[in-house]
């Protein structure tokens, strides 16, 4: 079975996640349909675009991500499919799919992007608030039915694209930023382990100090401050059987100094 | 594969929704199944109706739709099936189904509503405090499987019927409203797009004015309060990118006046 | 097809969830995955082994139950899997299939149970911090799809097993304790309704007295609190259409004093 995933800020009290479901399976009855996340923070398109290049290589070859942050609905801005590292995604062109698309240009991947604009596609009638299920969720259904992307739309190539955080280099070290924090209170950063030196690293956040790299939570006591490298190989601050967001007040865009 | 929705005011911490679809797979194994919300606001009818009856009609002939919002379990309240514009639903008799039952009588649609009497269709045992489980949830899926909904139980055609808040015409306009707050913290009303002239709307809503409607979210500035056509097609007030409900602390029922 | 459940403290905001079933559809695309929750509180192992004991079994035989509720996460606490009444369990050797395994032995059914040792089941690279997805979602999968158990792992049989809180005899009746709370706020107790006179008993709970026992909410009235014998046949103490939770301000853990 084709497999579409969902990732959206439209939480899941209203409905509006069930309806898209409901158009999918009009147009694909047999399609294995994963919740990403519908919890992104409103309108947040940084979040849902480092959601997203987090987890979409952990799914099968031609798999359609179905992505809808999308303050712009019912203006001009364009709605996107795009084929990348054989995986489909389908997105407003609002930044949302900029990691995937600016890291297939940097690794000389082809990322095959085309404006979705092309009606026979889309539900009969489009409101101007719900481009989610009356343009999105059709398309995506279409391409795991086999649609070639080439009918969806015209191609593009100038999608638009944001700037993610980057750690700058400062002496003797990195200062790095808090870029997620997930459900445990864990601190995502957006330092990779690649440059770090693990027997020798000091951090600092929000004025408090940690000495070395642990190798996983359970290794040390309940309620202790931790650094360690999250599954995704970026350093993580944390604490044990505890929230690391709690104690420090941290929250997304904080400054993590790396003594390296 | 058929297809079952499920909407409840379970939530979704306890376990609740997960076994009633054990219980539906244990009875057709072969089924796609939908949640569309576990969060209606507990024991609170008129927002599950309300949403089913929204968006019900965005799924493909022979879904069923399985609600369980159910103050009255473990009483004498019957259990019911119907089926409506070739569309099966499963619920107590307490008014879930009403907007969708009257809808069908007005239109001169045949609503087929049987009384869930014939414990063939039910788990062996049945407990007192979870139908869901026990018996809609096992009707539910026999549907599904292609049972005839008439082998599920008696016809009845006195299912309780509960009135929806309609708008009044007042002089010079419209009484409407507030009868739902999404996620993002729009406000949905229950006056239709139909009924207005959209170049000399003005509305009030909590001591606020909103003059005219705008197209879509995205064409207007962020923090800005606007009135606009829901992808429903009624009457919406909202904030651009941020949460009408918080900034004007509406509520479920609040009044909306309308010159038009 | 196959079923897979899911039980986790991982939330539904981060992907973690969503990216599991991206590796058990890349090994077993056929296959229905049912949430059963992923709010357990985070690492509270007592809560997740309840759960898990009270609604596997109205799942079909042959389900695989994957369950991940890990505060050892990295450390070298064994991951399971475990063969119990014809359906399957993964999850990290910690309690969580306490109750399972424990109900098992005392009815004399075989529970068979392997260390998953076996790295040619788990993800080619697997994190210190993320065993869900990189262990326990393949090992599930593969299980799911036909795999024998005995090539997962080697046998073992001293799994850890926790202590459940049990009631115990006092004069004229029994000291019990709140084990659960649900959404709605009803009180789950361990005293079980085999060991009761429903007509003589009076319960004591947080300063408050309950005489007798209801057979369903909605014969009294709102905002009554009321005793009565939940849907798994144990104690449970309720507020009609309210939450007796708030209205005590009860937590798990609290004292009931059954006279009976």
């Amino acid at each position: 079975m084709p497999i579409i995933t969902m990732t959206t800020d439209f939480g899941v009290q209203d409905g509006f996640v069930g309806v898209m479901k409901g158009v999918i399976l009009g147009i694909v009855p047999e399609v294995q349909i994963v919740d990403l996340s519908h919890h992104i923070p409103p309108q947040n398109i940084l979040q849902g675009a480092r959601l997203l290049r987090r987890h979409a290589g952990y799914f099968p070859p031609g798999t359609v991500h179905l992505a809808v942050v999308d303050p712009g609905v019912g203006t001009s801005r364009r709605p996107l499919a795009a084929c990348i590292n054989a995986q489909f995604f389908v997105a407003p062109d609002n930044g949302l799919l900029s990691p995937l698309i600016m890291e297939a240009r940097e690794t000389g991947n082809k990322a095959e992007i085309v404006h979705l604009n092309n009606p026979a596609f889309w539900l009969p009638t489009v409101s101007h608030t719900f481009h989610g299920r009356d343009i999105f969720a059709p398309c995506a259904a279409h391409l795991a039915g086999g649609a070639q992307i080439s009918n969806l739309g015209v191609p593009i190539d100038d999608p638009v694209l944001i700037e993610l955080p980057q750690p700058g280099r400062i002496q003797g070290g990195w200062r790095a930023q808090v870029i997620g924090i997930d459900v445990f209170g864990n601190l995502a950063t957006n330092l990779s382990a690649d440059t770090l030196e693990a027997d020798r690293l000091i951090l600092k956040i929000r004025g408090e100090t940690v000495s070395g790299l642990a190798a996983s939570y359970g290794e040390r006591n309940a309620g202790e401050l931790v650094a360690l490298i999250d599954s995704e190989g970026f350093l993580e601050v944390a604490v044990v059987n505890g929230s690391a967001a709690r104690r420090l007040g941290a929250v997304v865009g904080d400054e993590v100094l790396v003594d390296n």
